[in-house]
């Protein structure tokens, strides 16, 4: 059966992503490559190229790329700092490190596992609509940016204001600009394209299965450019 | 006169720096020398080194390092984009380019000009306590993020949400952690500190001469490691 048969013959694909497909148990769990520490252009280099660019293909990075792009975003760049825990590539507020990527591909959403550097399956089915309408909806990677602001209460360091609604308002969106220049020079240094915007925050939260503590912020799309 | 004499015979040296000194006029512009746009670590590289680096030097950063600095920061990456103005090295809401970087040196603070990539006397004196105590108050270069909400009304593109002040909110501080980012990465990839931090909110505004439309927000330290 070929794939325009397979299309004629259920037409209903969508309802069945949104049904039997949509169970995050028939996802399996993505063992991310060991990332790439160095290769790519220079950072200044990078800074020259950096843009945003929304025309973006549909065609798939390659496993070590999306593996990269992960890492380079939000991954652990020391494993044993001192009463800290593991070091990230971008800093967050208090070391809370209240950011988490939930990561939309064509078969389901994952959540990026900086500890293991791995996918963990949150539901099958492709949600990158949730991203954005044309190219974004089609790009092969789509980073949802979460914060769980119930980390703020376990930081190493508990600095006066992270309890403060406002101030943490602050704290996560600047932890997410933080994330999304990673993104944006990795990209850059890679000749990828990537578009960092606004996205769906109504039927994302129940979706993703997200905890009352957990906010939907922006999303970064990420892929080859057009 | 040695220093020490020099210091023994004005104790009033800090009233000195608040009168005669403060005025603007008393700073020449920076010409800043053409900015590199390759050289140092890969991207991958400065993103396995990125960390916050709070002890730093107060040795001095040679001119072409500020210049690369502050160009890798925010400066212009692409002079003629189309219907758009300048491009940036970070992205912005509705490209508003909302943040202007105040750069505090020894000698006095300067408003950092994209356009032109030079920097403007703001006031004369060293105000980098303002940026923290210790290490930051004689690091050599302390940059603050400082919003105009004013531009939003400017943008090239008036998106939804661009005029209310939450979503405003959400945006500038994306915006000054994707500039953050590209410091603390340029930062990694030459061998410099970076620590990002809160700052004085309170005595800046006026000491900087901004506007209703300006605040203050965050505050980026910059240096060799100690």
């Amino acid at each position: 059966m070929n794939r325009r048969t397979f299309l004629k013959s259920v037409p209903a694909f969508t309802v069945l992503a949104g049904t039997a497909s949509s169970l995050a148990q028939d996802l399996e769990p993505i063992t991310l490559a060991k990332p790439e520490t160095d290769g790519g252009k220079s950072v200044l280099a990078a800074l020259k190229e950096r843009r945003t660019t929304r025309n973006i293909r549909e065609k798939a990075l390659p496993p070590q790329t999306l593996s990269n792009l992960l890492w380079g975003a939000f991954g652990v760049n020391r494993e044993n700092e001192p009463f800290r825990g593991p070091g990230r590539t971008a800093a967050s507020a208090s070391n809370s490190q209240e950011i988490d990527l939930y990561v939309a591909l064509p078969e389901g959403v994952y959540l990026y596992e900086a500890v293991g550097h791995r996918l963990t399956p949150v539901v099958a089915g492709d949600f990158r609509r949730r991203s954005g309408r044309r190219a974004a909806a089609r790009a092969p990677v789509n980073i949802f940016y979460v914060v769980d602001i119930a980390k703020y209460k376990k930081a190493p360091f508990q600095e006066p204001g992270l309890r403060d609604p406002e101030v943490q308002k602050s704290y996560y969106y600047v932890a997410t600009g933080l994330i999304a220049s990673n993104v944006y020079l990795f990209a850059a240094s890679q000749g990828l394209a990537a578009h960092f915007h606004n996205c769906d925050k109504r039927n994302t939260p129940k979706e993703f299965k997200l905890r009352p503590e957990q906010r939907v912020l922006f999303a970064q799309t990420v892929g080859y450019p057009a």
